[in-house]
């Protein structure tokens, strides 16, 4: 086997560790904690299905690759729960390192071609990079919905922090937004989301 | 909502129970089983990675989505392991019906589009087709051999099996069948897999 497909083998098997990173939302039927590879595999196939919903045409590869490896940094970094403040004050630090040695087992272009995609998803700017965004609010929204809102109970979320990082799914899909928007307030009304300011 | 986009959701929903599916694959460490949705998530991504190792020229977003939807079915008909002879005799019809039931959540037109995806997978005949299958094989190799080929002795799997099924790889990939044959080949030597015939 030649170095560059050792490399690429490597990080493949590299990969397997993203699957025992949990995180807070919980599978359909009051299941267990979801983790990150489920995760990224559920948003890639809302990405698809879904797609006809995004403001904007999408290159849809580029969409799907970026939700399948938008968490691959958890590997070391861990889960940061999306209304922790604590966790997210050294969220950025953490998963810079990370991206740097995991991505780094790739051959130099790969490394370079997938840190970029990663950046660009980070950087919420792109058509791609804002859909993918919209489907890593949705897809958590949707299973904790399926569960009564069961995540923001446990954690005391209020409707502000929620519309803090849900509202900019209205920035890929203004129609998934409009969905967004119903399930939150459907939330507040039944109290499992503390109604906030 | 619209009906049209309730159906999208309900389906989105009903492909969380993918998770729950659980393959004879462990993960890497001597880990768990794996299940459906993390298998599928990982072949993607190696699809994406190993691109350049297809034989042919392949449309990536189509080896993607092949990829991610693949054992959907595996919802009702669960998982048939490779080198089960009793349930792979079974296996065809209860897949068909469980195609039937999951794709019918959908709207007309991606009832259409999802099955003839899935068809196409199934039919090994598209480039598409044969390098997503490539990964359904490749990507639990590379676990069963990280941990000394465990799922093999577990099952007590001969060479020759192992081979119908692999072989199949190199209408995929004749790279990647390389590999393929070398693990196979050190896992006989080191004694995880019966010579067979």
């Amino acid at each position: 086997m030649d170095e560059r497909m050792a490399k690429q083998l490597a990080f493949a098997l590299e990969l397997d560790k993203e699957k025992n990173v949990f995180r807070q939302t919980h599978l359909s039927g009051q299941g267990r904690n979801e983790n990150d590879a489920e995760h990224a595999w559920h948003m890639a196939i809302m990405a698809y299905l879904l797609k006809e919903y995004a403001n904007e045409d999408v290159d849809i590869a580029k969409v799907m690759i970026m939700c399948l490896i938008h968490d691959i940094v958890e590997i070391d970094a861990g889960d940061t729960y999306a209304y922790d403040p604590e966790g997210l004050a050294t969220q950025k630090a953490r998963e810079e390192a990370a991206k740097e040695r995991i991505f780094s087992m790739l051959p130099e272009d790969q490394k370079e071609e997938f840190t970029a995609l990663f950046d660009e998803f980070e950087a919420y700017e792109t058509a791609e990079s804002k859909f993918a965004h919209a489907m890593d609010n949705f897809q958590p929204l949707i299973l904790n919905n399926s569960n009564g809102g069961g995540d923001w109970k446990e954690h005391g979320c209020d409707a502000k922090s929620v519309y803090g990082r849900q509202s900019k799914t209205k920035l890929g899909s203004e129609k998934l937004y409009e969905i967004t928007d119903k399930i939150i307030r459907e939330n507040i009304n039944k109290g499992s989301l503390k109604p906030g300011d």
